[in-house]
């Protein structure tokens, strides 16, 4: 994966979200959105899936000077850090915004995502 | 901008959150998360801004598709849809998400982000 950052730990699924949800708020990021996937898509498609969740993380500062340099980035936002199962653990990964917003072409946004992206580094560095 | 669909039209916000929702559910889409971007700035720093909803839409047998080929692409889910007041009026925008992928080499996935940009330009079409 060259879109995000990741790392695999051991514990249960809900500790695992307690602390990145601690983790982001410890850099400034509140979860505004939460998507739990494997619920979605049993309830929606009768699909078996595992467990997957999608926080929707957003720094409220930092989202006012990307929305302030560009107008359509909301298209891109919050940014996503998302909770899984995965063989060997709890695998938690966030998103690169750096990556995501490759094909947006502003240079103020540009530096705005570079500060974002080593912030989610941190996060999930520090879990 | 190069990373989505647009239009302006005229009519108050809420009517157009409306036609949006309605349009986003003809071609299976439905909103999983919410963001009101003026009242979310306003409570956590204060700032004022302009009239402007993130929707977050899923296709779910798309999104079943997309993340059994791609462990982390939750970290771009859902499709967002913006709703914003603009100069001209209310405009609403759409991710493409095959420029929003496009730090993703994946072949699989490409083909879904292709079908489902179609169906995020009709759904900008036909509001």
């Amino acid at each position: 994966m060259d879109y995000g950052f990741r790392k695999t730990i051991s514990g249960n699924f809900a500790d695992v979200e307690v602390r990145v949800r601690e983790a982001l708020q410890k850099e400034g990021f509140g979860v505004l959105t939460e998507i739990d996937v494997q619920a979605t898509l049993k309830k929606k498609i009768n699909a078996d899936f595992r467990a997957y969740k999608i926080l929707g993380a957003c720094n409220p500062p930092f989202a006012h000077k990307a929305l302030s340099a560009e107008a359509h980035i909301g298209l891109m936002l919050p940014c996503n850090v998302v909770v899984q199962q995965s063989e060997n653990g709890i695998e938690v990964s966030a998103i690169d915004p750096v990556a995501s917003m490759m094909a947006v072409k502003n240079d103020a946004l540009g530096q705005i995502a570079n500060e974002v992206r080593e912030k989610m580094r941190r996060v999930v560095e520090s879990i």
